[in-house]
């Protein structure tokens, strides 16, 4: 945490985890009755019984908006960070790669209370990701940690739709959004996942047509909260209800929305999809950061396929390689 | 642990270590008086002020000769490994890892002592590694923890060079190695790192004279302990102190050196070296699961090659694919 220098360009929130990857086959999702592609929300107890038939796993820093966040820094603007974490073995990790990659961390650890929040990531060999996360510390983030300043002075805020699911979270996250809104900052938001949308469907609608100017989510996503059954369909409901909104349709590229226009973006081809983690978040970094540099929408979108074909490209959420360098050679940013 | 069944076909002993990995630039090392493709040994305090340079990293579970006892065991043997852990969250991530690839884990975590080993690996773009090594609770393997019936009832011991570093665990090792000798097993050692090959260079002059059958090493360490310039001399050197040597020479491949051959073995090409991590270990996996299972030389020795190149072509030391599969397609084993 960082108390002399707040100042971010964008401030992101969001489940601080850890997350704990391996590659399995897909009869281990069946055996587990988990659901392809989704976050599943489990108590200790049930990701130490998941755990226990992995495959040996690499852990990595992640959680959603943090994910977001380090990719933008990655590609060189400025950003913070509100998520939750313990002073354990996870906690300092997280906080090591986090501030180690450039954002700012804007929430001090917690010293009590549940341990830092870790995600069973089970990696099939398509490449698709099934999480089974216990949120831990993350869980435990008050209203009054919320980094006025910080939030207020940001241009941009960038909500993780997985958050809403705590009521305390939800709070924090809700205070976060008045702030910036009063300071007349753009808010974004990420939907995480269809059944979070499914859970929290009224107030999310309530959410878009209010404080929302920036929507990302993929196209389950954006079916499941609009209730049309195609994607077309989705397109025309979400436009007008946002500035701006981004639909990811993984090997399709992606789609930008807004009240005049409809941009289609074409997939960065990778060789091979090891691990679609990160994907829909380093999307949304890439777009982030194009929108904080003033770049047309187009742009914006090629900067965020970039972004996910770079982290698709290995185990892990997180970047490996230089986006700025990556963007220079293909987009001569 | 498995109290109920210690038959392994080998048993390899070895500093039990979780790798925390980063990829560095190259000045990261001269800033830090580090000797590329050396493993430093170093204190908590000193490993906590690299770690607070480093870029975001991953763990994962390493050991010199836990990875070979990993390799092995991916490939269809039964290996057993002897290495010290605490019971905290590394120790837990780096026994899961362990059982979960199938070794037999034949040491109790410790619930006191120093924590789990960790070491600080930085990988340079060129795909070296340079390791800095806290060995905690890992060295504090005592004499008394060496299971006498596995290691008597595997044919086969492996020994890490890296332990010799400590007296306790040298004292373990040593023990370990006159059990499997009055079984009348075979014991294959490793070299580790031209520091150590200095560090300990009388001692292993005798130890190799002495109850090592099967000797791992690559150039540098085989220059190192011969005293020889060239590899040449270097084999010239070697052949009858010991029964089989392995010399392994990066993008040159390796040789095999016996009183009456010595056999060249090609290199498996990889597009990208990503990270040279474990690829001696992998090697030495390759090689001895061919020894259990009765292949010719040159075939232990082309096991060995495609295990190394698998584990060079993604970050961490171990192998993320099935060794089973590469060398059934490759070798039609």
């Amino acid at each position: 945490m960082s108390d002399s220098d707040t100042s971010c360009d964008i401030v992101g929130i969001g489940n601080a985890i850890v997350d704990i990857i391996s590659h399995e086959a897909e009869d281990f999702l069946s055996r587990h009755h988990l659901v392809k592609n989704s976050m599943s929300l489990v108590d200790e107890e049930t990701a130490l019984a998941i755990y226990k038939e992995m495959h040996p796993a690499i852990q990595a820093s992640g959680g959603s908006a943090a994910n977001t966040m380090a990719g933008i820094a990655l590609l060189g603007a400025s950003p913070g960070y509100i998520g939750k974490v313990k002073d354990d073995e996870l906690g300092k990790f997280f906080v090591h790669d986090i501030e180690a990659i450039g954002v700012n961390h804007l929430v001090k650890p917690t010293s009590s209370g549940p341990p830092t929040a870790r995600s069973m990531v089970l990696v099939t060999p398509d490449g698709s990701r099934t999480m089974n996360t216990y949120l831990g510390a993350s869980s435990t983030l008050y209203a009054d940690e919320i980094n006025h300043d910080a939030v207020a002075s940001a241009d941009f805020l960038y909500c993780e739709g997985y958050i809403w699911d705590i009521e305390t979270t939800k709070k924090a996250i809700r205070l976060a959004i008045s702030i910036a809104k009063e300071a007349g900052n753009k808010v974004s938001f990420t939907l995480s996942d269809t059944f979070c949308v499914e859970r929290h469907h009224q107030e999310w609608l309530e959410l878009i047509s209010g404080p929302v100017d920036v929507l990302f989510g993929n196209e389950a996503e954006f079916l499941a909260l609009s209730g049309c059954p195609t994607l077309e369909g989705a397109i025309d409901w979400i436009r007008g209800k946002v500035e701006i909104a981004c639909i990811t349709e993984a090997q399709n590229g992606s789609t930008i929305v807004t009240t005049g226009h409809t941009i289609g973006i074409d997939p960065h081809q990778v060789d091979k999809v090891v691990d679609s983690t990160g994907a829909g978040d380093l999307y949304a970094s890439g777009f982030l950061y194009g929108l904080i540099k003033g770049l047309d929408l187009k742009t914006c979108g090629e900067i965020g396929s970039l972004a996910a074909a770079e982290v698709i490209s290995h185990t892990g959420a997180r970047p490996q390689a230089s986006l700025q360098e990556i963007i220079s050679s293909e987009l001569k940013i």
